[in-house]
């Protein structure tokens, strides 16, 4: 199998409450490639600066990650400055400085053209649809976005829909896009929109999974220490079509399952600081973790089921 | 089996957004009986005033309550009067009339001296050791308690905690009560307290049971409408323990499958008003919601585990 992922690769600055300004590799392909690195082999196309650090792009390839669709360019990195409320979970934007993003236009390598997976990382979704364009024949579709495109280009990302088969938002981004405050509601009207299946994530309090066969609940880890959800959404998608690549099965049974992966992957994000972080879990500990977390929805339907009858 | 609950019964006086105040019938023991009703007979010890209508007790015998433990004192019932946020969610406390409340001093009925599962409803830390005296035998404590009494009568509260075998508590008030603000922290310091098992409820966010052989995750049922959250924690409460009643057994097991039970029971709780909207749901309705809810949260562990070992 094959997983393509098209995203930005960017340097953020981050200020967590408290703490100066820490300048960090950042970028939703970033992001998605480490965490897909714990069981695929991941494509990645994006574009960089000539201020891009090789030892950042040695990272990359340590984890897996084939970076040969990752343009250079001559001019800066994408950078992102964010600084954290005291929860860890609001953030404000400082400053966006677009750099050599701006002109980015996505070229696929055309020996990488027909993915089996393809996730369209958080990027305008006219860029989103040119990559589709390129991809027309590859069976599986994920897509992420943020409230700004939902604000700015929501015509171009509602024709997207019927051509996504997982979809990832948040609670406020999935209401922003549907109109309705009710969650199983607004997710309901996604899945009216055309797109599969859809991924709504919560943050510390969970995902869900919604399909036409009815929804999955995901709680999320209890992480021993919050230390920066910068990258957890891509982790989620990058740890499920991470382990989606590694069975070679996109079906609803391995999707619900994708989840599970999705949701570990991401804990282990948070606890830590920048894809660096990330990248020095060991497989082991991915496992482990995930074992803890079956366990810990593991309520024996059976039983439960029998028990309640005869009452 | 037998199953005991000492609490409140009471008059709500309930004001939802943009809606006026509407009285109904409350109280934890209220709440809690009407929800164990499902799968056992609880016995309730509690106290009324002469203005409770005879169709409320009726009510509660419909449910299956022994209310022989339901005391009747010249005086006025305890009323509580509160408002809900726009979000349903946060509320303000307008009023509170004690009523023949303010008197209460448990007395339990002889032959109910030793029941199998003892609840002690939200009530003074001073009268939950009261009754606890009085059931000095009973081999199952589960204590439910708020704010007000872990501020203003921590020590008598602490001092319960070895005798508890479930503690329910909500994310601020696991808190407040042990000084810790990191969630698995708290729930560890709870256990460290004496409690042998804390279920840590956070509403629409679900739920988590800490005990010393780890956690489970419980995530609420995405409800259809969230009309009042009311009784909910007292619900989850009463689905939990009805059904280790029902299953004449209270071992670690047990106690996790009770969790599913008891989430689904408070999902119907918050779809409705008052208790008596509760009573309207038909077991084979319980037994279907609580299907999908297991269904919801299953994902073939040894699958993943087995697949992950080959990445």
């Amino acid at each position: 199998m094959s997983l393509l992922c098209v995203g930005s690769v960017a340097y953020d600055v981050i200020e967590l409450p408290g703490q100066p300004p820490v300048e960090v590799l950042g970028g939703s392909a970033t992001w998605f490639t480490t965490a897909a690195g714990f069981f695929a082999r991941p494509q990645l196309v994006g574009v960089v600066g000539d201020d891009f650090r090789e030892d950042d792009i040695e990272f990359l390839r340590g984890r897996g990650v084939d970076v040969a669709g990752l343009e250079r360019k001559p001019g800066l990195t994408f950078r992102w400055h964010g600084r954290y409320h005291d929860d860890l979970i609001g953030r404000d934007s400082l400053r966006t400085e677009l750099g050599v993003f701006a002109e980015f236009s996505p070229v696929i390598p055309t020996e990488w053209r027909r993915p089996d997976i393809l996730f369209l990382g958080n990027i305008h979704p006219a860029l989103q649809t040119l990559v589709l364009a390129q991809c027309r024949d590859t069976p599986f579709v994920a897509l992420d976005t943020i409230q700004c495109w939902i604000e700015g280009a929501r015509a171009e990302l509602v024709r997207l829909m019927p051509r996504v088969d997982l979809l990832f938002l948040n609670d406020d981004e999935v209401r922003l896009l549907t109109g309705q405050n009710h969650l199983p509601t607004a997710a309901r009207t996604i899945l009216a929109m055309g797109a599969k299946a859809l991924v709504l994530k919560r943050g510390e309090h969970g995902a869900s999974l919604w399909t036409a066969n009815g929804v999955a609940l995901i709680p999320a880890w209890p992480v021993d220490r919050l230390a920066d959800p910068t990258g957890a959404g891509d982790c989620f998608a990058g740890g499920a079509l991470g382990y989606l690549d590694l069975v070679k099965d996109t079906s609803p049974d391995a999707i619900r399952r994708a989840m599970a992966v999705g949701t570990v992957v991401a804990s282990f994000c948070v606890e830590g600081f920048g894809p660096r972080s990330l990248g020095a879990i060991r497989p082991a500990q991915v496992g482990r973790r995930l074992s803890d977390w079956l366990e810990a929805v593991s309520f024996d339907a059976g039983r439960v089921l029998k028990d309640i009858e005869i009452g």
